[in-house]
């Protein structure tokens, strides 16, 4: 017997918010075999105009769904002044019941760190970058309600922490896909940390040496002499960067010896990790994308 | 055997936030008996000219601390723009152990309703608007560390729900104490609505009959022909406003009737109750603060 599936987007909440909407969404996701929830943020200029506006993913870190950011992270207010639809996307696939799949808050649930896994059993639904990269601009872009507001030609990407990783390494993987990054407090060297290296070790066959292909400041060394469009903010006072989880000045040295034109790396005096620190400097982020995507 | 005991302000935390710093702090509190916590943003005018800054004290909703609106009502990014404090008080005394405080979330711990209570055992502690009104700034304005930046001549007063009857009837029953007022969707006639009545039979000897003098649509109707500085934002998608537990067609009416001058009461289209509305027209309410300030 056929079951009818319900594809494409359920909106579960509408929210106005800085003159737009946010909405609650959930979808059946190939990618990891369960539903999956994301936030879509409409600015007025979409909804009123109903048109086509220009979209920033944004990949949150971890223990994070796509509520925490568009909470706290204040996107909203400059992609309502620049005209942007804003993604929240989740940071896993949730309700799989693997196997030490909720033993730790960084790893497993809430800690996908954005690839593919290899290493059984989390091989069979942790496949956020797939999910991310292709089957969720898909699924929006193509999705009856949404899809009319949203511009598949030209997308930037940001994140945080973990999803400052994962946007760092979407981006060089990917040329041309993203029109820019940028990324708060990034895990820019997951190889030679211990959050990445306990991921790696967990989702890949071959550890961290297969994740080096997942490693910022391993991809950033292949673009040499190219311009990047790259913004990072990372807070002096990031307990985590002093503890040696993020690694920037790593990826810094490698982006200096390849040669790669347009990083702006900012060290912002005392900030920390949190949201306090992201909602501070979002707007500068949201200007970022909103300038290579022809808003500004 | 006499015990030392440490008056003033504890500092917990120190958070770079748009420039300034958010400051998490507590204090043994006469007005309740209990430790009292309270954030305070100090903007980067205050800090880097270490001058007095005029302030703006939030009073936050049923269930919140003084954490919510720090983090999610987005009032440090006007407060930074405009070079002005902003104080985060809790909503009740915590940890008195009373009956019947835990039992719901709409009245004891998180629910102080801004008024001194008269009836037993909550008079002992319960006594919010003394702690709002006078002790929390004779503490703030004479602490040795944080009184430096705050200007005790120069203070207004905003907040939300429960919150905005707070800053409505503290305006209105202390002339002169307060250079303005701004609400979000306030319970602006609380003898007549269900949150208000269940707060005013449990907190005061005399029920709601007594609870009149801390109900605003009451108070404003002394107010004939003076300005009254006050702006209040009510959103017509917020289920409590549809469930008559704001009623701010009930305060207009009585503010009209008394002829007072000065009211902005603006009904946003759509907008729910929660802080995704706050933190869209925050920027308004501390423009409006700091215009009756002299800050613009």
């Amino acid at each position: 017997m056929l079951r009818a599936v319900k594809m494409g987007l359920t909106t579960k909440a509408a929210i106005c918010s800085f003159g737009g909407k946010l909405f609650k969404l959930s979808h059946p996701s190939s990618s990891t075999g369960t539903d999956m929830a994301v936030n879509l943020y409409l600015p007025p200029q979409a909804l009123k105009a109903k048109t086509k506006v220009p979209v920033l993913f944004y990949l949150s870190g971890l223990t994070c769904t796509p509520d925490n950011c568009s909470e706290k992270g204040f996107f909203q207010h400059g992609a309502s002044r620049r005209g942007l639809a804003v993604v929240y996307p989740d940071t896993s696939p949730r309700g799989l019941n693997l196997p030490g799949e909720k033993d730790s808050w960084d790893f497993g649930e809430g800690a996908g760190f954005y690839v593919d896994a290899t290493r059984a059993p989390f091989s069979g639904g942790y496949r956020m970058e797939s999910y991310i990269s292709r089957e969720l601009p898909e699924v929006l872009f193509s999705d009856e309600e949404y899809g009319q507001y949203l511009d598949a030609t030209r997308v930037a990407i940001t994140g945080h922490s973990m999803g400052g990783h994962g946007a760092l390494t979407l981006f060089l993987k990917n040329p041309g896909k993203y029109a820019s990054v940028s990324a708060f407090a990034p895990i820019a060297n997951p190889v030679n940390c211990p959050w990445g290296q306990k991921a790696f070790n967990g989702y890949l066959q071959g550890g961290t040496d297969e994740g080096r292909k997942h490693d910022a400041t391993e991809l950033i060394r292949g673009w040499g002499g190219r311009d990047v469009k790259m913004l990072i903010d990372v807070g002096t006072g990031d307990n985590f960067y002093k503890q040696g989880q993020l690694l920037p000045e790593n990826f810094e040295k490698a982006a200096r010896e390849a040669g790669v034109e347009g990083l702006s790396l900012r060290y912002q005096e005392g900030y920390d990790h949190s949201y306090y620190f992201m909602a501070t400097f979002s707007d500068d982020h949201v200007d970022h994308a909103a300038k290579h995507l022809g808003l500004l």
